[in-house]
């Protein structure tokens, strides 16, 4: 990227990335370091940087940098470093541009308080409280997708800004074939015996789990030279700037998995971001293709990998030398079905891989028919409860482990939770596509080698940082789009197995 | 500050507060979380804020704000906070706007290099590969002080940015009388018999050491819910926003003194910020009065409460109880006394409190002397032995333990070292003081009672951040201008117990 106007650019961009990793610094101090006291300077803090920055994405300096650059990249490869650069950085300005300032302070200012309201609807299970909050979230985010008419659906501006290009119409046809399919599949599964994970249910001394659990994200490649683990209410990765990109964790010592699977969950978001070639550093190119893309990468670490039977075949005797009171007497065979027992349950982030799904679903349809005007707002929670019933037959006792269980909504996340699933899809794609290139990943990863995965996933995905929109990304590594059927094949057969469906 | 001009200036100014405490977490994480590999990235991070900082220090806009301002407080009380404020903040914005840009970012360029070529240079005892370096920013110091020309001393301007309104000639003065004084001080206790110290060459676990370190500075009065206590290279207090000022100390198995009076200097600073009055945040006021009453809150609670009898009357019983095997068998005089041991030694930061001001007096001479251009770089190793024999009667066995062993000059900060013994100064006057109004403070302080104290200083001085000039505040506090009798009184009337003068 030697051309002057590009040059010019990218120096501008540098600035503007420079203030979002601040940002994510500030947010992972928030969560693992900052005392209480600090909360009201650090939210004086956010604003201004998050004003600075806004600033400089809407400013006619930027205007005028991107005029310049696009005359000078016109005749270039579209793909070429340069070309995507600029298409990309014009579309983040276009979007950021359309949106009123005034818009942006409003919706700062209620979600702050939506925020504060959810967290004590969800400690009381009292819906009304949340309720006015999250009507006027809804109002902000209908007048947010009038800023991106004409649409098709009003649900598409959302969604685009976490799936660059998508739209509702495709994710709903995704989720059509999945929904039925997952619900059959979990009907069958609920037919048969229960696998036992009772040996689940012990005491897991923490220092153990955690040594352990470093053990494995070590191996999958995560280096402490480019990063950090710690531990924060809830697990989260950041970039806080090239070759500085940390997460956190949870340990519980009477389980096993939140430690262990969400090491390897945030180690693939993680090394995603690290594994962006420094020749995007510093410029809106060096982040994920989309979310659905970063999901996919951790879930591919922590189900693909952390919860197959190759996985274990290496580790398990690994675990089972760190807790052998625990695991001495636990074959390799019993642990790998317990790890993936399937069990219709009311929280989404503890729920298994065949039901994982069902619970984003739920959650898509809400938000489009909140969107549409088609659900009131205080319909919400018997519509939820009525879909928990239909898709996982289970009813939720209270609303705090029902519609008000995740923080999203709140925070005004609309557009956000189908990513999760979408993510789901992608892996299994990529898994699949992988395969056909290292026709031994499996014996590799049995042998507790992940170099070969890690390096097919960065020459195919995190090199290209977010040159490519979604879409455009696993039609380039898979030849199809976004696709249910690898994913439900997967589901099949793994299950299947060990469920003798 | 109801007015709407002071209004409209305070939340400029607020924002600058903000990027400045941003600018602290980013150096509080370099130093205490960041991955190695995090260095270039956070390179860039700092450069942007403080790009960003500089710009709206120096903005037309800022300038409006201050007319305005300047016309709405022309009547008030010039000890107002807003009189204070808009005073205070002209007077910041008047130097930076009178430094050209170009010198801001060549001294940037240049203190970088030269930090890392001092750290190879101690590193290999090497002055000659420092030297070029530290003439380069010689130089840029004295292009610095004729932004301000014309001033009494060439030396004036940089004094003034840690010590706002004084004057080289009256350190000077300051040092003149305290030089002879100390010198004949350490040469009569040279002559006497030395005190035992051997029992503190032994073994102090360090969890041990943390935990009654944290015991003291709790007992101080900082609380963990405005900070944090973590370990760095480099001890040092930063604010990173109101209600959040964090430490770091050192904690060494074969050295007690480390981590405790580390903890009560460090902790004393600490208190300082914590004590400035909401009121205050986010303006130019919410600091310290100079770095010479910075240092003046530290050194008082380090020395004149850490190392006299009254403290220990209280926590040596405690710390024998943490420590019984090494230190059951030694009194508290004998404690007393090896913990204000005096010798002469070679470097600054671990000397005891009657020789340390005179390695600041060898620095400020030199400094001066840098800047007249009377004492060429080439000549500075020679000079920096010569005064050490003259003042301590030591002669360092290489430059590493010599001319190179601080990073001050390297990073450009001619006129920090005089802050130090002025804080010394300032230690002893705001005591007697204090003693004046709490007659029974040793009392207190033997009974572990240490509330008295910080509450004077909160009265005394904490809440009045930077609404004064040094020279002003200790005046209003004691009277008097700063002045070395009540120190060397101090000195004299200690180690002429301790060493049977």
């Amino acid at each position: 990227m030697k051309n002057s106007k590009i040059q010019n650019l990218r120096v501008y961009l540098g600035e503007i990335s420079d203030l979002l990793h601040v940002q994510a610094l500030l947010g992972w101090d928030q969560q693992v370091c900052m005392p209480p006291s600090g909360s009201e300077a650090r939210g004086h803090q956010f604003a201004t940087l998050a004003g600075i920055e806004h600033q400089r994405w809407t400013s006619p300096k930027l205007e005028k940098l991107l005029n310049a650059a696009e005359q000078e990249t016109a005749g270039l490869d579209p793909e070429s470093d340069e070309a995507s650069l600029v298409r990309v950085t014009r579309r983040l300005q276009r979007k950021r541009t359309q949106v009123n300032p005034a818009w942006v302070s409003e919706f700062a200012r209620v979600t702050a308080m939506a925020q504060d309201a959810w967290v004590e609807a969800r400690a009381a299970s009292n819906f009304a409280h949340f309720e006015p909050h999250l009507a006027g979230v809804i109002e902000l985010r209908r007048d947010y997708a009038e800023f991106f008419a004409p649409f098709q659906h009003v649900y598409d501006p959302l969604l685009d800004d976490f799936e660059p290009g998508m739209k509702t119409s495709e994710v709903q046809s995704i989720f059509k074939t999945l929904r039925a399919e997952q619900v059959k599949l979990i009907k069958a599964i609920a037919a048969k015996p229960q696998v036992d994970e009772r040996f689940l249910q012990q005491r897991f001394p923490i220092a153990r789990q955690d040594k352990f659990g470093r053990q494995v994200v070590r191996r999958m490649g995560y280096d402490l030279k480019n990063g950090r683990i710690d531990i924060s209410a809830h697990p989260f990765t950041t970039t806080i700037g090239r070759g500085d990109v940390r997460f956190t964790t949870q340990v519980n010592i009477s389980d096993l998995s939140t430690c262990l699977f969400g090491n390897m969950h945030e180690a693939g978001h993680a090394l995603y971001d690290l594994g962006i070639p420094s020749s995007l550093a510093r410029t809106p190119l060096a982040e994920g293709a989309s979310m659905a893309f970063h999901e996919s990468q951790s879930r591919l670490w922590e189900n693909l990998v952390g919860r197959s039977l190759p996985f274990w075949k290496f580790q398990y005797p690994r675990l089972q030398k760190a807790f052998p009171m625990q695991l001495g007497g636990v074959s390799l065979d019993a642990f790998y079905r317990g790890i993936n027992l399937v069990e219709p349950s009311l929280i989404r982030v503890a729920s298994d891989e065949a039901t994982y799904n069902l619970h984003i679903m739920l959650r898509l349809e809400l938000e489009i028919a909140l969107m549409e005007g088609k659900l009131k707002v205080n319909e919400l929670p018997e519509a939820w409860n009525a879909r928990m019933q239909d898709y996982l037959g289970i009813t939720p006792p209270d609303d705090a482990r029902g519609v008000l269980q995740d923080i999203h909504w709140s925070a005004g996340s609309f557009g956000y939770f189908p990513t999760y699933a979408l993510g789901n899809l992608v892996s299994v794609q990529l898994w699949e596509a992988m395969r056909k290139s290292i026709a031994d990943i499996e014996e590799q990863i049995a042998q507790g080698e992940y170099a070969g995965l890690l390096g097919w996933m960065r020459e195919n995905v995190h090199r290209h940082g977010a040159k490519y929109e979604p879409q455009r990304l696993v039609r380039r590594i898979t030849g199809r789009p976004i696709d249910p059927a690898p994913y439900l094949n997967y589901l099949k057969t793994k299950y299947g197995a060990i469920y003798n469906l």
